[in-house]
């Protein structure tokens, strides 16, 4: 495995490649280089327009054949594509092309492009999101600015039986889903900004909120991990772990942030001064916290990981979100179906 | 649209066809016919043994292709295959050749072949199964036998929202699902021999529980309708439609089975005497009978549509199935994940 300095190094060759596109275009500026097990280039490519190849394309297209890809890292600055437009998925060509690792920048958040580090994800690839961060955020900021997309969202995961349950009767929750899908929530971490817990979640789990890789490594550096902030009036235990999260340290604070969330609306607008951007913030909280998020409409995406068995039982994964009649009920539409091992993780996003 | 009577002849001849396969091979016995819009036969084939092409590409592979395949009605003893095994999937080979019907007799159980009829119905294929299901079973009993496939087996079928409730606060819940899922739970309807209701639901609803084309009229004719049965020991009123259902008139009853549910084994291993065979039996219940379903560990088998929609509140899909602990939990194992309009179909089988 490369070091994170090798990859971040890349990245930066791959965000210099990309400005090689043109700057106004219908497409996203798009860089990506390979390397081979010892961190070395062997392939690169940008994205030069609407109806000329993808990045990914342009580097598979000028690799070596007699290198074995499953040695070989693709840097990209964008989550691979997962959708047929003018070209054809280049998550698809990747995996044809049996590169082994993927790494990327910026998720992918178009309603029919996204999905794709999943895609890979599912059929075994190493993948890593989130690398460069703030680099990759800056040069795709003016494509999301033309297509009116907004960079921050709040996005609820949670992992639950079929019928809605995330424990059984007597509380326990250890393990529902699969450890495929519980290292694919890593990935997802990685590309937050913030992730929220609780300070009930933090009594009872004391959890570390770190994006880490199968080894139980870092999987993005410590500047590119998401900012763990907790919710709640109560007090947090000095020892909690999350106070020496890395992304904390990074910023020189001595404890994870804290917030009552008496005004969720109110609060959730202060998290872009914590971390200078319209953060995108992930949900990792008990069903009570998710359930007052959804209802006061706070949601934008759904990342739910179901696994196939029923449980009955009082744990409810969402509970009153205040909606009397069917008029009235959140609609989202699904953008992701993925089997991950024994698990389906969708992921949906609200309609307006 | 053809009728039913030429459906019927049609699946006939296929059923004819299929016996030119090898009785003992590793495979089943299947035949094809290919109809044009007039009823006439255009092409056939049937399954030669392992390794040779199945029945529908021998029939595709014989077609004039001057015929506009969206008129075509492809005629199948058994449900065309969903995956890749020696030769590849046979419904997509139907797609991609356009087909714009397609008939077929038995559903494919296998864990990994099953889901076809799926797959083409969610491609706006028209889909038909159940036809001549009496003498298309006999045709598949052998090979069932052979593979140690037992060919009764419990469907619970239920629809929810992301959030495993079948209806909001106020009981609303017409429609959760899109009208595609619904239809698709028609085809389902057409595999089955009895279909369980209860006097709850045939109280509140008054369904009618045929299988039923897009306009209304019958999928499959009366005596391959499933036979509704009434479960519970309330009365049900003599003016329920149930009583007037194809299967039940068909049948010289002047009203539908009905049991009282008091000991669920018992009740469920009397059903094959009323249809003559190991019955494949779908349930479409209310909560609290699929719930005693569930616990009674009688449900083979779950088909779930899930609508993109957050609820919230009191009306539970499944509620209290007695598993008090994570390890006494229910397991089942995904076999079909499907995208049907803006919902999730998804089948799952029991774990053993
Ligand atoms: N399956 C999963 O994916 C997952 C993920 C995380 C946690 N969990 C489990 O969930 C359990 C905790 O769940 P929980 O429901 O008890 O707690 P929770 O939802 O994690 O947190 C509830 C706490 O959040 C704080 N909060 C702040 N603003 C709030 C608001 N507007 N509305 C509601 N709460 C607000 C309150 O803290 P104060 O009382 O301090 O004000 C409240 O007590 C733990 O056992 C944990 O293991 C599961
Ligand atoms: N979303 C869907 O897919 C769907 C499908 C069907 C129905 N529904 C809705 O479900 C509602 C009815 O649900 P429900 O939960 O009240 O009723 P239910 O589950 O449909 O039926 C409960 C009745 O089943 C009978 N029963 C027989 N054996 C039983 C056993 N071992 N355990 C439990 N019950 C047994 C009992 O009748 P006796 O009291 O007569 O003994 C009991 O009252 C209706 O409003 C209907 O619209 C929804």
């Amino acid at each position: 495995m490369l070091s994170h300095a090798q990859l971040a190094t890349a990245m930066q060759r791959a965000i210099l490649l990309a400005h090689r596109g043109p700057a106004e275009d219908p497409n996203p500026q798009v860089g990506c280089v390979i390397l081979d097990a010892g961190g070395i280039i062997v392939a690169e490519g940008f994205h030069n327009g609407a109806g000329t190849d993808h990045a990914e394309i342009v580097a598979l297209t000028e690799l070596d054949p007699t290198l074995d890809p499953a040695e070989l890292t693709a840097v990209v600055t964008l989550e691979p594509c997962n959708h047929t437009g003018k070209t054809p998925p280049c998550a698809q060509a990747l995996l044809a092309a049996g590169i082994g690792t993927i790494v990327y920048g910026q998720p992918d958040i178009g309603v029919e492009s996204s999905g794709g580090a999943t895609t890979l994800f599912a059929h075994g690839r190493q993948v890593i999101g989130g690398i460069e961060s703030v680099a990759t955020a800056q040069l795709i900021a003016p494509w999301h600015a033309r297509t009116g997309q907004t960079r921050g969202h709040t996005i609820a995961k949670w992992a639950q039986s079929l019928d809605g349950r995330l424990a059984a009767a007597d509380g326990t929750s250890q393990w529902i889903t699969s450890a495929t899908a519980r290292r694919h929530v890593h990935i997802q971490r990685a590309l937050a900004d913030v992730i929220i817990t609780t300070t009930a979640t933090v009594a009872t789990d004391d959890p570390t909120l770190t994006a880490r890789d199968a080894a139980g490594g870092l999987l993005v550096p410590a500047p590119d991990q998401p900012l763990p902030v907790v919710f709640g009036a109560g007090p947090i235990s000095d020892h909690a772990k999350i106070h020496g999260h890395p992304a904390v340290v990074h910023r020189g604070l001595d404890r994870a942030p804290q917030f009552t969330g008496t005004d969720l609306a109110a609060d959730f607008a202060q998290l872009k001064d914590l971390v200078g951007c319209s953060p995108r913030v992930f949900l990792e909280t008990g069903p009570r916290f998710l359930t007052a998020a959804l209802a006061g409409g706070l949601v934008d995406k759904l990342l739910i990981y179901t696994a196939p068995t029923v449980l009955g039982g009082p744990y409810h994964a969402i509970g009153d979100i205040g909606i009397s009649t069917l008029e009235e009920r959140l609609n989202f539409s699904f953008y992701g179906v993925h089997r991950l091992d024994t698990d389906l993780v969708t992921t949906l996003r609200k309609d307006h």
